[in-house]
């Protein structure tokens, strides 16, 4: 039984047949009309009959930046597209007859390592999302968590540091401001215009332009074994274990996935963030502490996990 | 149809009968044998037998404060009492030939809240007890949500001021710190030992001595009007609205409900919560806010929630 | 006895000859050759001889923003002119046969406060200018003080915040970033892109683009009773008050003056950093407080503090 | 031209005759009348009378524990002992006859490092002294600074966390709470507690019970290789690197002298101060860093510079 999933980025709009076992059988790909919510759901529509036409499908899940209210129908706000209050599943349903789910883009990725990548076994993961920002699904006993209003999951903006560094979203001290790829940019970009001597390096292969070191100069040098640049991913890593020491105070999961460009960083960006989870999450002594693993299904995850939840995906 | 609900305090059990709408039909007390986790069993046994006498039960439900196992059989650690590992629903039924579980007492109040309480329309509640300390239970979609190993809801070890005030837990920052009762007192008696001004009635209130000064004296001059003893609660008011608002950027909450001894200060609390609620909660504009409300099932919350689980209740 | 002040701008060099009570006599300016230091120095030394044809002058006292060597002849750094370790002082004393001192400029515009303005019956001040950066100046015990490399008033820079906004000198968390008229408005508009309903009318008032809210409009605004724009300068006024409370415990100054443009807010500004100066301030039942004044030397207080320093003005 | 030199401890008055190079070539002692100041003059009068009987001396410094006035008259407040607003250079002048000043011990220790020690040779001085709690002393253009009211040098209250760890004093995050002997102790005990395994040597050592962990034994461990007291003294020593950072922005000193009975770990404190330091700091590559150096002085210090600053001792 086959499902339609779509990952609608903000230049392209990747749609693949899956299988049951997360499989792409066939895929199909449209430019995406950012501004035009209506040609946007005819290309939609369009990459959906294109794999009809030699696949037979039950169902097309959709994945998009932004909230999407708590029934999937309704993309609520989505910062990078026209869309407000917009009424996608609907809409796409139209023009397609087949029945539609609409998922927040994290969501849908994270469902798909739940489901088929490294927390297969798993009925409790967290996953973050370490890419230029920081994203973020919950399963908990075998459930995708949306929450009330289809908001949850939204880790990037739990406040981490009263009066920290200020967020686009209004507030102070969100985590996504400690660590994410632009955190570590800004990171290594300030201790380079500082003058930090362990940072000479980074700041050479950058030409002596503080402005054009970037996540993958600062990815490759660690690599290398520069210990400036190891230093810069320690330390989003070290916030990442002590951002999720938090969330598993709360929500006590059994595996936390790591996905996002920055985990081409590997264990230089792990191994901190283990350590300062161990120190950080209360009664540590009592509990099995939760594995952080990479993420392993890769930039196919969002369309895949899109699928699975329109077929009615689950765990059992 | 009735089960006995069962909460374990520190100095005294107290069983209750308890019908499906959450009423007490008929309760039993005995004291605690804090320092015998064998006679503790039988004390608890011995309140169900005379609970049975007149009234017929399906169940028991035992809520106990501590870690208790994902399966609800197994107390991994109290801090107050002599158990480790140990096998509780078990011991107990074969005393009293009944299905027992298990559950924090924290999670067992939250339940009674979210069946019986202000949250009984609710789907996805946040609970938070601001006592002495800081507890909490979380229901999302309609369940009680425990974590891989039972140790979901301690949300009173998130951290929420990296290196900030010391925890009994052996980490800095944690939210308990910043809002529960004992960090109110500890507030007001720095205070007033500071020469803090707006604290002289509150301290002359305390017959001058700074560690004569407890929460009950400082929500009383607070219901009074007292300018300093509102900072102190509004204080406190403000983190557990910042606290909450990081939880509902992670799990999006449609009613958060506050109980614990400092509620009795009411508003003068909550509305401070919920400015800063507002304030730090991501994404405000764009959403509903959840409505802090206070708890309303009182003492015997923790001995209605346990019955109803035991009985499998669900909000369904 | 007159004595030149020079105050070097970032596009105007103002001189004027001062007289003993600080008052200017006769002033001169030109533009500032930014780029070229010879130039500027030739502008410099012009401007002085414009001043001599008609005024007798006995020193040169030159105010630079940039970090002058405790010698006060030369600016080791500067970050708007093309000054590295300029010899300033020796290269116009070149040009105008006249003894040339070189200050900070803040701290000569402190050194006028202290000498003619509302500090002027007092032995140690504390001087804070809040412009679109944040500026120091410290007398203690009568002397102006420099540091062992004439680095020292560089308040700015204190960490006030652990792990708190990135400052662009390399660190995070420095004061800077709380108080200042940057703070002021990157704060303002954070919480209006953030949908903050208390900063509605200052959005209004900025034609509904937050990019257009700058610190007047928000000082306009406070000045009009609008609530929003009062609290968003409280804000900054009480990190005023907490920073001048850490130094207060170290230097325990009698007097502290505040410049800079944010003043226009008078005790909008004063009033939150007077409260939290006197909650944050150790020891403060035992001590008298010591009184937040607006500075009222006006833009010339460089000019004139420059030159009174270089007449080897004390306050004796 | 000797002086004597009186340190006023809680249970003990030492006294000595000093010479000019800061040599004591007398020394008396007497038991502290913590209790009542009459007798505790006495006893100081006591020690003085036995010192003169064979020397010759022209003064008398008294240092103890306490704010003493910008006069160096009278102790306005003393935790420790009996005094407020006491008069105690013009009690013990009427009994010993001989010109006397007071001065805060932090204050005489610092000036004897900065007279005799390793700042001998400095006009600037930062001296940190961290025992169980932490003191200061600032010596600038080779003057002690007092303050208006003879406050200064209070560094332990500067607010180093917002809304960090509560202090004795009545505020928060007190520099004094992260870097002491008593914030050594507890960090390593909360460690201890939560079960953090690097630290199971050291509960160990200290026989199983994390109580029984104090500072002596953390140094002794470190100094014999453990990693676990290395990283607890190396975390106060961070701090103290951090606390300097924001003084030296300030102040700007050349030597940054540390004192205490912590500095028995050596370099296993102050290297960990000098890398935090250099990260800190602001505008660090246009500058001389300032050495960080262990006192020399001992447990005399206080006598010693109390004697030299009633002699009207001076760098010059």
């Amino acid at each position: 039984m086959l499902a339609i999933g779509v990952d609608i980025g903000g230049t392209k709009i990747a749609a693949g047949a899956v299988d049951e076992q997360g499989r792409i059988v066939a895929s199909a790909t449209r430019r995406t009309p950012a501004q035009d919510p209506d040609l946007l759901e005819q290309a939609v529509a369009d990459a959906v009959r294109e794999l009809r036409e030699h696949h037979p499908v039950v169902a097309v899940g959709i994945g998009a930046a932004g909230f999407v209210d708590a029934d999937r129908r309704t993309v609520v706000f989505a910062a990078n597209l026209a869309w407000r209050d917009r009424p996608l599943a609907a809409n796409v349903e139209a023009l397609v007859d087949l029945p539609v789910v609409v998922e927040n883009d994290a969501n849908a990725a994270g469902w798909a390592e739940f489901r088929f990548g490294p927390a297969a076994d798993a009925e409790n993961m967290l996953m973050l999302t370490v890419g230029t920002g920081l994203g973020g699904a919950l399963v908990l006993d075998g459930k995708l968590i949306r929450g009330a209003g289809g908001f949850a999951g939204e880790l990037a903006h739990m406040t981490i540091v009263p009066d920290g560094q200020w967020c686009g979203c209004g507030n102070r001290g969100c985590l996504e401001q400690y660590t994410s790829g632009s955190a570590l940019v800004r990171s290594a970009r300030a201790g380079a215009i500082g003058g930090d001597p362990l940072l000479a390096p980074l700041l050479a292969a950058a030409g002596g332009d503080p402005a054009a070191i970037d996540g993958p100069l600062v990815t490759r040098l660690a690599q290398e074994g520069d210990e400036g640049a190891r230093r810069e991913i320690a330390g989003i890593g070290a916030w990442l274990g002590r951002g999720s020491a938090s969330i598993a105070a709360l929500l006590d999961p059994e595996i936390i996935v790591v996905g996002g460009g920055v985990i081409a960083a590997g264990d230089l960006l792990l191994d901190p963030a283990r350590d300062a989870y161990a120190r950080s999450l209360t009664a540590r002594t009592h509990r099995v502490l939760a594995p952080f693993v990479p993420a392993s299904m890769g930039n196919e995850a969002g369309m895949i996990g899109a699928a699975d939840l329109a077929r009615g995906g689950s765990s059992d």
